[in-house]
């Protein structure tokens, strides 16, 4: 990232003109008018684009799936209902699609690295856990899933925790009073991503309730994403349990 | 509270037209003009009128702290500042103020009844938990205090569940995210009443993140009372435990 | 719960290491996969689980339906739909669907002890308050319905006050500004467990108006669940009102 | 107000240019440069300008003061500090202070007419309650003040109910859950102007809490001003109240 | 209402006992199981009950409908679906229903009194301002209806200010950012009645903007009902109005 | 606007009674009864009205729209749904619709001037945008559209001032948290209007936290408009292109 | 900004190796270590930078003051405290302080160009104001100031229409219900830019009544600054109303 | 963490009662009564407690810093004001006391591992910034400091890239719009810890504005503490660290 470096290159013809032009204007791009898709996010990032398909429509949806998995061999993309799953199918065959996290993707053979461990208070927080593991997963890392350990049964959480050794990274998710990120937190020695959910009823308020408890618990070691959003905490955790693994 | 028979009563001459006029004008009271002290309520819910000192000018607390005095024997005030306290106490030696809770109170020799345990997460929500203990004890109930085991350290409370055996009710005191009370709740076959407190700071917003954990509880067993409102706790939880002990 | 017992037991051969293991590892459940059912509940709090059915697909639905019947005898759900209904009837004829609280159950003979009353503020709140009513009749417990009496018509509600004879526990069920909790709170001198629903229109915010005048309320005795949750109030009004009998 | 007939009259020459533009360039003011005292409210409104003293400094005060009382032969402020009362008193020392309201006065000699009658729910309300009751003494009305009513000792309330006979509005004036709005509507058949106050801790939130109360009140002929405001709804109480004498 | 005069009347044989115990049950109500029909209302405040349709199901509304014609001779039911107005009528064929309000009634010939004006902001909010409308009328007002004069376009507001003359009350109606209530409210010397209408989009939070410029009005004689609540805001200018008419 | 000059013109007879009344009751509008179009906001605001077909029934918008394009000779319409477009284009066949931005008009041949840039943070906020640039096309102006260029890509955007040279005004229009109005704020010299969107999910809160972002930002020469408001920042950023431009 | 132009000067030799560089790495700053001053902010947004003196202690205050002084000949600090005026003062005695609205400014001689009015509702508004208004004065614009002209007395606005002819930008300074902005707005033909303030009480919770007041504005042409952010209006006003000027 | 190994050696005799039975009671504290200090943490979570002064009274302030100092031979606090420094210092003259940010420490000699990049938007984020350095230092953590950096003047940002290198985690602290920690997220490829603060004015609404704008951020590998919570991002971003270096 040395601008004196680039700038003496081109000087001294090592590189043309358009390739300093290039680097100035920063990380390129493809621009289908509607959209830039962000090539060179894997370079900046480590990770390629995945797609968010809620809101999408058909033709763009296929044109940037399509585009990605052209360019990288894998594509994955989120939150994609039945129609859209079943469209990206009929052009993507070898395509497959999880119905309880809205998660489609094509992979690509590899080895995943490291462990995340993914808990859910109760049963209907496994969607947003899903989308959660599919994303790390699609990443490359080795997740073991720990669902329906709720504090209300604390008994169920600490009968598991053996199940977390070894981990790197702890992606906890909970709607209601969301006190799992807390407890958990209290036990191991590994950061603990928080997912609150929109889980509950009544005063829940859509998922705001379990977030205010994560953002002001009480343990060392949370940080939170927000409301439903698995993707988030599966990159996050991805991230993490990377450093661990490269590291070695 | 059978109105045919104060009727006829009256009518064979049994009670007077004032008795019976009085009667149906319901429950009597003092009107100190700028209050109007409830007699009755000893009778209507079982227990005499606590002071809330709050906010109360000099001439009138001293005025209402000592007529309740002299009609029941006891009298206890809760939020008492010191310079309150000091007033009182000059006027009334026997008082004793606690400055940790803000309570004052004459108290008649009685024998405790039951059990109630007041729990807490930390350190410093217990003034808000002593404003509990000291009026469930001043309405004669049995008070055990098992402070500091906030969920990030669950071992803490676990170590402590012998202790809460024989209780009644069990009062959970907390501030941040207010985990504790679902906790318990899922760990005991009594009911929980949980106190959020204002305890945290950011985006605990006063204690409305307390109050929304505990509102939401995933756990079966637990109602709330308003943030830092340990009297409403103490005074609650002496409801359930006095049912329980007068049934036997 | 003495862990030095269970281990001089087991030293002593009384008991084997899988028992003692079992023990240490806390209450064991079912797990099935998707869910962790939590087998030993009655054995720590008194009752066994009710199915929040909300949310399940059918297969869960009636594998967890049909697990607890065959275990306890008895089973019950809540806020099922009518299509979740007819499919659990399908298969367990002897169930019955209440469509106004949406509760599904096949209970047992069995005495109902003790009186709790649960009061509505108007008509819109009777499927919350129902909810309320089947859950506490569920658990063992005899119910008295006091609906519409709310303030506006105060006299509707000063009419049934000798109808609240003998109870041991007030369930007040109110939407819009929820203000029968305090009043009926002033008027007995039993525990009041307040439920606010999200019944009326405009500024309500979907029962957060009723939430806070319930937590705020000015009279001594009242503690609050959450919006609409009549089996919360159900469940909670059910400890409070066993513990008067169990203690008789 | 007829446009026509101010132009009739000016082109007759009945009234002069200056006359005719003035009406046109509507309700005059005096302009002080901070401020534009406006003279014409009376004329408009039937009641001159109150002044909202507080935040106002003292030369600014002193001014508009002096002004109105001279153009009027009486003057009114509020929410006037004991510092801006002295003030005020050195200067004009016929002017009377109330330190529980905070308002300042000098009144002329007349009739109050009509009822209005002030309901507090507790002793802390009545600060509010005095600013309601001195803005609608100083517009001319005959006040009844009944404090210290609130629901949760419902009796004190029905036991006063004869005193609030013959009144053309009544003003509630209540904070913590603010129920006693919904309660006095139900008894009556004359508009009640609803006070939120600031009163109470928690959850409250300022007055927040009783706000809502009374804007979703469930009785029929309630409306609401701000938190706080005695001032507002003691205009507003006068206006209803004026139309009632006005029209006998 | 002298509890004396009933007590003596009842000693000295002028009433029964029966008559003098309901009298001191206080008002009665006909008590259909899911909901207790205020029979004295009427006695109490004036005007006897208004059905609110929502979310009642087909036989309880045919009841209650019925049930009041009967008594009346006339009856009124807001927010009543199309699929609702159709079943009333097929039984009621005098009954009327008007789609932009979803006000149904069978009324009866009157003289209608006094005079309210009822202005909105823009044409959205008319369906708001038709249930106040219908609801005076009914009660035996004279409505004036003076639509679509928003502070944006402000001349037309002014122009029609000699519409307003003679009125008793005010009902401002308006969405967005409701300013018009505060404009209107400088301009006359009667009370207003603002109701904040839920029209708006994106920041005004389904109405809760409106209700805060309404409640935050820097003009004196404003008073706030519910959001999208023209019912309560024609009930209370009735009850206004009716004062100006009957002191006369 | 000089008051005397129409009432002198009017006593010379250079004006008749109609036309100076006319002046004073301010500038007229068409009462279609149902609402008041605004004729002479044209002259008082330099643009005639802008139809909001959201809501509208249909004999209403096209009456409404129809009187316009009569006016006019060009006329446009908001947030139409593909029925009313249909319905409009049926009566108008020369009416163009737009089904991103909900846009249909029949606009007239003229010259764009000025220049104003409006950017997207992401594809979803097309529709928002997309409104705006048509509301400032139909009102005259140049219109430069710069999508998906949204902070977590910055070079996207920093490759792409080139394109804003010569712009009067900006429009940032984004959704999630909104980040973008702060950042290219720092980087121009002209002003910034501010958009945010409803696009996101979870603690998104349907807008608010993007218009809090927004409303917050650090840089200068920001101000926002209402949530989704594409017409509102559309219509304000052409009154300021205007103003570059009419004075040059 | 075009960077071939830069690479290719570079390359001949036209700069040299430090000033393409310098150009890369974008805009250059000083760097105090605890603030990095954006030197070339004149540059990038037209004028140089402005201190927020609010919580910076007096050492760097000091500091940064001299170091823009001395760069530009003219500096200008907001929300400084009077003792932090004096301070400065003491330094640089040509410093001149408003108390009215905390700014302090050693200012240049100037032609002030074009015109901006500032309004406020009421008095209380000034120094919200008066920030704004000193802002745009030192950033070389006229100012016209029309202060405590409220809705609540509409006639003090309309008969000032005249003073704001000619004016580019409008700035609308309101607290309460800041009504004033969308009443102004639908009167004239340039941009209006509001000034949400934290002035009233009860309700308006410190502004936000204001704020979403302004932000739901039907009227068109009205953009919102942060609350009580009279700098920040009165940049933005500066920045039309140069353009206006510029352009000429 | 097996139970059966625990058991087996117990039986076998390898291990006393009391040792395996303070196993199963889970980690022992130190009981002082007010407090339960946590000994065990550092072996659970690898950190030792760190003391949160706030509200703290002296006596049990120097009672618990001196426990840990002995029990540790270091001890660090955070939050503590002058005059909890000043006490501390008279009797630990070792410790170090730093204004900034509240923290006060006794630290040993320690090799600091890795590198946490910390950078602030503005000056007055410094404190909380610090807080979160100091902190990550006393864990053993190289911090670099990267300071008013904010989104307003993004070259400043930029231009300090290369200063990021080699780290293995960023803690991005912002107030007002909170935009910098979606930008920088977007510009790496490791995980950004976010900070909301409180700093900024109007309507950040003490924080919460930049809260929900990095909980919404539309970049990659962001996650979120609690507001001003420093002392949470330094120890999140500590374990984070740690994981790479421990790897290595």
């Amino acid at each position: 990232m040395e601008t004196e470096k680039i700038l003496q290159d081109f000087k001294e013809g090592k590189i043309t003109l358009e390739e300093a032009a290039d680097f100035f204007k920063m990380e390129p791009y493809t621009d289908l008018g509607y959209a830039k898709i962000d090539n060179h996010r894997k370079i900046r990032q480590g990770y390629s684009e995945i797609i968010f398909c809620q809101g999408k429509n058909n033709e763009h949806l296929l044109e940037i799936f399509g585009k990605i998995y052209q360019n990288e061999g894998a594509v994955m993309g989120t939150r994609a209902t039945k129609e859209q799953a079943e469209l990206i199918i009929s052009r993507y065959p070898m395509a497959k699609y999880d119905e309880v996290s809205g998660v489609i993707c094509i992979d690509k053979e590899k080895e995943l690295i490291g462990k995340i461990c993914i808990l859910t208070a109760g049963t209907a927080d496994i969607s947003v856990a899903e989308e959660a593991a599919k994303t790390a997963e699609f990443l490359g890392n080795r997740v073991e899933r720990i669902y329906d350990v709720g504090v209300c049964g604390i008994h169920r959480l600490l009968s598991n925790m053996d199940r977390m050794e070894g981990a790197r990274c702890i992606v906890a998710v909970a709607g209601m009073e969301g006190a799992l990120a807390s407890v958990i937190a209290g036990l191991v020695d590994i950061p603990v991503i928080a997912v609150p959910t929109s889980v509950g009823y009544g005063a829940n308020f859509k998922g705001l309730s379990a977030l205010l408890t994560m953002i002001n618990s009480c343990a060392n070691g949370v940080a939170v994403v927000n409301i439903d959003n698995g993707y988030g905490a599966g990159y996050m955790a991805a991230t993490i349990n990377r450093m661990g693994v490269y590291s070695e």
